[in-house]
């Protein structure tokens, strides 16, 4: 079992400066590190006005300098706000100032607050990511110079530098939810991000697609390539449990306020549209509950096929992360020790 | 008198490999900042195919983790290249992980293999120049949302995070030579970048140009706002001083090759046409040299207002800033105690 972090610095109302969320969120993830955290996958949005991080790759490049072994993530860069070789560049140059420890999620983004900011419309959203993506692709593995003449972007007799660290390249990571995205991720050669929503029903069912379309093109499956998220909180108290969940439902649908255009298609994603849609969904799918009852909640995710956790703290302090590896990480350590020796 | 460094990593041909060309710059940072060099001014090129630093902000970004009081200067970012909020977004990044440390330079572009290669008509640079500066200061300093319908860029409704730490905002630098672009730096409130070439006579006269149109707006003229390029190369022997002298026209032959376009206008910076032009602005210009005659030069810049020198060592190696520290600096460290206590 592996266990990483998702998300990144948000500022809780009113509380503090964004110079201080930053430090705080820097020191959060280097404590994470040393507590056993082998990952951090850190969104990127854009115009929230609640300090979510916007420039993630120029923030994991400090990052890069700060930790020693994490992996360091993306989830996700949103590919059509980005020019495809600037973009490539700055991957490249995180993963070599890292020694190749970049994981380079990436979407086509949902946020229509977003695309109304960027002035983009909403259906160029697939086109685009898609001709970026060979742009990228090409970028990071030619050796060659070469011209790219698309749609939406035009590059002449280039050649992208620095090459990544990590050959090809870094490995690429998609949020999919429906089986037909999950499938086109497994023939794409692309990790899985499963969401935080999901039910142990629904990611038992999407490992299981996953799993079945990377072996029929005769590859191994490596359950370490797909991330589950799930939210955290350790709650001792039932109090302290509903706050979570009111937490929880909080956060959840002021990223459903920032996400929502009445006009545009439904996402494959699952997002919650009222406030007793995310009590439910949270209740199944969060790790909220006492260490024992977080531990016997993972033991039934081991069971469906998931074996790597990113963990999105509620709170976001650092005790619940203290507590988590004190509390539930020995319990999982063990079951890695004994599958080695077995 | 401030010391500062300027270029960035580059690949001596053939010698080694992306990964090795950043880790050792990285470590030339690091043992420069030691010696006491004040900042570092990296460049910003695409497309080389000889490893110059592409994804300069996310590689300051890196350095702003391993330095501690270093400015973090870019020289200069090629606006048209990026979209504004992007770059604001990263630009205030850096500017926040590093405590308020970041120097940014901009500019238009001079480089015809990179228009060519974005694809992008050099002759639109001016205009795109232009707009981005504006959306850049306006993401910076809005605290309210605001839009931006311009010629090439178009956002609605927008607030862009994370604020810069420094206010207003981080200092612009642009590269100038002409009288005419010195006096609009003076009035834009930029501070100003002087070219490698430009003999010591040059750089009096746009000095003056300078520190008038400052004062002409009533601001106090600050010597520390204008960074001198300087090629450095610490030559005991003649056969040395050649050596240098050739590495350096070699190497602005291959930036006046990457520049060219004959049928693009001529640029304002000085730029060699041939090897000659080269030789005679090197031997004028350049810091090559034993420690006493570097010395010497350095004390004439001084008489002409000089203040703040980036050095931009031919060879790359940590020896010359190694002997620079030790024979040069301490010569105008007392010059700057001598000031203060007179």
């Amino acid at each position: 079992m592996r266990f990483g972090l998702f998300g990144g610095a948000t500022a809780k109302a009113g509380e503090a400066n964004d110079s201080q969320i930053y430090s705080e969120f820097i020191d959060y993830v280097v404590e994470a590190e040393e507590l056993g955290f082998e990952s951090v996958f850190l969104v990127e949005h854009h115009f929230t006005g609640m300090a979510q991080v916007s420039a993630t790759l120029t923030f994991l490049s400090y990052l890069a300098a700060r930790t020693q072994k994490m992996r360091l993530g993306t989830a996700v860069t949103v590919l059509p706000w980005h020019n495809p070789v600037l973009l490539a560049e700055q991957a490249a140059t995180v993963d070599l100032v890292s020694g190749g420890r970049l994981d380079l999620g990436v979407g086509r983004g949902y946020r229509y607050s977003e695309y109304a900011g960027f002035c983009m419309p909403f259906e160029e959203g697939g086109e685009r990511y898609e001709e970026s993506l060979e742009v990228i692709r090409k970028a990071w593995t030619s050796t060659k110079r070469f011209s790219h003449h698309g749609k939406y972007w035009h590059f002449e007799d280039i050649i992208v530098e620095p090459p990544p660290t990590q050959k090809p390249h870094p490995p690429l990571w998609v949020g999919a939810a429906s089986d037909r995205s999950i499938r086109q991720a497994a023939e794409g050669g692309f990790n899985l991000l499963l969401d935080q929503l999901a039910t142990p029903a629904m990611l038992g069912h999407r490992v299981k697609i996953y799993r079945d379309a990377v072996e029929a093109q005769g590859r191994p499956f490596d359950p370490m390539n797909v991330g589950v998220t799930r939210a955290l909180h350790v709650a001792m108290t039932p109090r302290e449990r509903e706050w979570a969940y009111e937490m929880r439902a909080k956060f959840l649908l002021t990223v459903h306020q920032l996400s929502t255009n009445p006009n545009a298609p439904p996402s494959a994603m699952n997002r919650p549209t009222s406030l007793a849609d995310v009590r439910i969904a949270t209740e199944e799918a969060a790790l909220i509950g006492t260490p024992e009852e977080i531990i016997g909640r993972i033991k039934a995710l081991q069971a469906l096929g998931v074996e790597y956790l990113l963990l999105l703290d509620v709170t976001g302090s650092i005790d619940a992360l203290r507590v988590f590896a004190r509390e539930v990480m020995p319990e999982f350590k063990q079951t890695n020790k004994q599958r080695q020796t077995a």
